[in-house]
């Protein structure tokens, strides 16, 4: 006897915008709104699946190409998933709107368009079969998920605003403070400082203040490649014997390559590898030594498994790359990164910037850095229809359509120039 | 409410010796009996799933080892039966025992030995939640699996015994018999012939016949290393826009990159890049383009999806080992095969020499030289007992315990010596 199908009846994309602490990177600022867009898939066996993933202008109509297109789909069938996908970025295009502000520009579209669906169909996978989104990965290797504090040179308040509750931090003073709190409300156990901000040389003062204060905390630095090679030798000479690892220095696989030969730490990236077709690229020259691994453009959780599996395979390392995100987010992540036995650091995440979420509460809580895996059938995350709602409305009213962090920059300094590397 | 565990209960393990012809190949003949293992996996719920393996002496020593372990393990736990079967291997020896004659010396022993267990595991989740094992690899993205006709030299009979139904094939026109006959009764559209038995100009010269016989059908020639680089690159080219692949022409990675330099054809492996820590260095050399996947060492079906993926990503082709099996590896082979997009050369199987097999019959028959997926639960076949118990007397009365191709050639041409290459 053949076996019953499940299919989809219907796709829900609601984008929405939650508020975004000023937190400066290499090319700019973020806005005062962070967009994402909620993926819900409905089955006709009433079980509804969620997903999350960006809300540029341009990947919303993606999103809502593919939604028209995989009603009737089975809920299992996501290689067919992936080749509808395929089909409907090649049919609408694939080129621009990655909404990731020009830091992850070379993405595979078709990736990043079905990651939300991905998620959302073993969502319902596992609800079907009861059993929690990890289980369909291989099972969960560790009950919980250490993830890494996220550290940000951020203004204490947007223009205008109020100063929100972390203050300014532009030294290392401000660095080692920012760290201090956010290890004591999380209990992180490593630290990611983002930096291509500042002046290299701060940087380093600020990473020294950071190992000073946290001496026995991993830590990393991320100038997401505001160096040039020549600079990046000098910064990975500097702090040799402190950081972890140190990510993306400089852009490219050539310059990464060129600067691994000559560090003494593993480089990490999630700015010169971003796609499987720049993996063999990347192998050849050695580039890089972490990945940083991030479902939301590695196609879904399955495929960010066969990433996991190629960097154990070429003998790279693993780690996982965060965007500001929500709570769908972070239950995909922690699911995928239980299940994950060569995922050996710390996640990443930019959780504690968020004071909004459309998730109901309560699942996904910190104890000692880490995140324990929900043992409920699917992610185990369910939707708050009123904070659903309200996100909306205020992405509606917020008139951000796009990711701009340079552009955002330049309406408060209007010189401002997004150039990699500039030191 | 956290989910419900599906525990497993115990195993069984089975070998069995089912009749097998005297074909022919590079390192001497196949015995009168094959050996393979049957796994069954029993849990506390009822549901048994089945895998199945090589049964020589050394690895039945391990399955047993594993088999004692893992009672109590959750079916999902796939990632941790790895971890467990790595821990249990490094406990009692990796080396030797792979059942595979010479011919595939370096494979994994973690995977070789986890392989049943997981396909006894999907086997179990999918009748768990009632569905296909294709689902739980992707969902199949064709109905059918192509296989194709396999081909090889070989004696009327075994010494003593009466003619087989096939009868002898030594030459080109017994070659071109033998594809005729079984073309004619199973359809396939493409056909492998296992060479390295005589000399290669005779081997070339039954492609030539088979190709004027069979005009339309893709043409493969596998002589197991039985060459040279030089003679490799020779026959490659004398096969020039004849053959669809050329199938392990010499030993090793380097050897191999040698030949492909020189010859226009893809060169396909199941002997220099057997397991995952061979991929790198053979992607380094470009030593193959067309990787021969096999769950039986590659880990199980999760792993060679694995497989596939690397293949994908790294610019390799995809087609399906085969050793002599039974009903369950055709099942396994067929769900993989057709979960797995890239697996677009129809695959290998022995299928047409068995006479004798574990499963209830119907459920797999070709058409077209093509097995349509089974769409039932789990792997969709069901063992018989009776015929169980026959295969597993016939294993204890035939006197074999591991595959000896070589020997048992020597039984009867004391001369014969296996070296590879032989031309």
């Amino acid at each position: 006897m053949a076996t019953e199908k499940l299919r989809i009846s219907a796709v829900t994309i609601t984008p929405v915008a939650f508020r975004d602490p000023p937190l400066l990177n290499s090319v700019g600022v973020h806005e005062p709104y962070a967009l994402r867009a909620v993926v819900e898939v409905h089955t006709d066996g009433g079980l509804t699946g969620l997903g999350e993933t960006y809300a540029d202008a341009r990947h919303l109509e993606r999103l809502r190409a593919v939604a028209a297109d995989i009603v009737g789909l089975d809920v299992y069938a996501t290689e067919e998933l992936h080749r509808r996908v395929g089909e409907i970025i090649s049919r609408v295009g694939g080129v621009g709107g990655s909404g990731l502000t020009g830091m992850v520009t070379t993405s595979s579209t078709v990736d990043r368009v079905q990651s939300p669906f991905e998620v959302a169909l073993l969502d319902i996978q596992g609800q079907a079969c009861g059993r929690p989104v990890s289980d369909l990965l291989g099972g969960a290797v560790r009950g919980a998920v250490p993830f890494s504090a996220y550290l940000f040179y951020k203004w204490a308040a947007h223009p205008g605003a109020e100063p929100d509750e972390w203050g300014a931090a532009l030294d290392p003073a401000g660095v080692v403070a920012q760290a201090r709190r956010m290890v004591d409300a999380y209990g992180f156990t490593a630290i990611k400082l983002k930096g291509g901000v500042l002046p290299p040389e701060e940087e380093i003062e600020a990473v020294r203040a950071l190992r000073a204060e946290f001496p026995g905390h991993p830590l990393r630095l991320d100038p997401n490649a505001a160096w040039s090679v020549e600079t990046s030798i000098e910064v990975g000479r500097a702090l040799d014997g402190v950081l972890e690892y140190l990510e993306d220095p400089t852009p490219g696989i050539e310059g990464m390559a060129a600067v691994a030969r000559e560090v003494s730490m593993p480089l990490a990236t999630n700015m010169c590898v971003v796609a499987f077709d720049e993996l063999h690229p990347s192998v050849a020259v050695d580039a890089v030594q972490v990945i940083l691994s991030d479902h939301h453009y590695w196609g879904g959780l399955r495929r960010s498994k066969l990433l996991s599996g190629i960097c154990d395979t070429f003998g790279m390392g693993l780690s996982m790359h965060s965007n500001s995100h929500l709570g769908i987010s972070l239950a995909a992540m922690t699911h995928l990164a239980a299940a994950t036995p060569n995922l050996t650091y710390a996640c990443d995440t930019h959780w504690p910037w968020k004071t909004e979420d459309v998730i109901e509460p309560g699942v996904l809580e910190f104890e000692d850095g880490s995140v324990a895996v929900p043992t409920t059938p699917g992610l185990g995350v369910t939707l708050d229809r009123d904070a659903l709602a309200a996100l909306h409305e205020q992405y509606l009213t917020c008139g951000l359509r796009n990711r701009d962090d340079t552009g955002y920059m330049r309406t408060i300094h209007p010189t401002y120039r997004a150039t990699n590397p500039r030191w």
